[in-house]
C-alpha cells in the first residue's frame, strides 16, 4: 500500500468517529453529540479563544491535538466523565485503540500523531493544557445552554464537577473563572447538585 | 456585553451547524452526516494531507477555513451540489447569514472569519484551493464508501460530478488523481450515471 493509500484508509477508518455519542446534549436539547462535532467544537474554541491562554501556545498543534484527542473512542467507546467503574479500564483500552487507528497512518505521520494523543492524555505542555480546558469547559457550556438536561439525567454532584475541572485553571485561568461562574449559575438553578 | 461573552456567544450560536444535515451518507451509509462532522472531517484531513497542496499553504489558516466554511448554512440551510434551482439564491442566502453570524464575535474576530469564508468562496488563493479540493474530494471518499448510497438516490451523473469538481485539480493535482480513479470505479460499478 502506498503512502496516499494509507492515509486515506484512515480518513475513512475515522470517520466512525462520528458514531461515537456522548453523554452531552446539543444547546437546543434535540439529541447527544457526536464524538467528531464535540471536536470541531473544541478546534473552533481553539481558533476564537486562543488569546485567553496561561502560557503562549502553538495553535496549529492545540487545533490539532483536540481534532485527534478523541479518536481512540472509535475502538474504546466513550466514558462518561463521571463513571467511574469505566474509568478503571480506560487507559488500557485506549492505550490498545491509538495502537490500531495511529498505524493505518504512514509510520511518520502515526508517530506525530500518536506522540500529540499522548501529550494531552499527559496534560504537561502548554499546548496540551489548554486543549484540556477547552475540553472540560465545552460540554459545561453545551449542558448550560440545555439547562442542565444531561447534569439532571445523571443527577451530577457540583464536588463532581470540581473534581474532573481540578485542571480546567492550568490551561487558562480567564477561562476558568468564566467556566466557574456559570456553573454556580446553575447550581442555583438546582441543575447540579449542590453536593 | 464583553469580548469574552461575544466570543461564548458566537461559540454556542455555532452548535446549530451540528443539526444542518447534508446530503452525504457516513461511511457504513448508517445516516446522513451533519456539517459539523463533516468540517471536522476536512480539518483532520488537512492536517494529514497537506504535502500534496500544489502550492505551499499555511496549513494552520486552511484549517480555521474549513472549520468556518460551512457556519453560514446555519440559516441558509444546506444546498444539495446538484440542486441547481436551489443554486441561484444560494450566495444572497449566505451573505446575509455571514454577516448576522460572524459578527456575534468581537469586531477584529468577526473581519478576520468573514474575510477568510469570503476567501474560500472566492477560491483564489493556495489555501483557499486546497480547502475546496479538500471539500470536493470528502464527500466522494465517503460515497464511494457506502457504494454510492447517495449518488443512487439522487442518480448523479458522471458529468456533474465532473463540473463540479472542475477546480479540484487546482488545489491538487495528486488528490484529483486519486478521486478521478475513485470517481471512475463507481462509474464502473453503476454507483454513477455514466453520462
Amino acid at each position: 500500500m502506498n503512502r496516499l493509500e494509507k492515509q486515506i484508509n484512515f480518513i475513512m477508518e475515522v470517520d466512525k468517529l462520528k458514531n461515537i455519542i456522548r453523554q452531552t446534549y446539543l444547546v437546543d436539547g434535540s439529541r447527544k453529540e457526536g464524538d467528531a462535532e464535540h471536536s470541531w467544537h473544541l478546534a473552533l474554541m481553539c481558533a476564537v479563544l486562543s488569546e485567553y491562554a496561561n502560557e503562549k501556545i502553538d495553535v496549529l498543534k492545540t487545533m490539532t491535538m483536540v481534532l485527534i484527542h478523541d479518536i481512540v473512542e472509535i475502538d474504546a467507546g466513550d466514558t462518561y466523565a463521571y463513571d467511574e467503574k469505566a474509568h478503571d479500564s480506560k487507559r488500557q483500552r485506549e492505550m490498545a485503540a491509538a495502537d490500531r487507528i495511529f498505524n493505518l497512518l504512514p509510520s511518520d505521520q502515526a508517530k506525530k500523531m500518536r506522540d500529540l494523543w499522548e501529550e494531552f492524555e499527559e496534560g504537561a505542555t502548554p499546548e496540551a493544557k489548554f486543549a484540556i480546558t477547552l475540553d472540560k469547559m465545552q460540554p459545561v457550556l453545551l449542558n448550560s445552554g440545555s439547562d442542565g438536561k444531561s447534569w439532571r439525567e445523571h443527577q451530577v454532584k457540583l464536588s463532581q464537577i470540581l473534581q474532573r475541572n481540578e485542571m480546567t485553571h492550568e490551561g487558562s485561568d480567564v477561562l476558568w473563572e468564566y467556566e466557574k461562574k456559570l456553573i454556580d449559575k446553575n447550581v442555583g438553578k438546582g441543575n447540579i447538585i449542590d453536593a
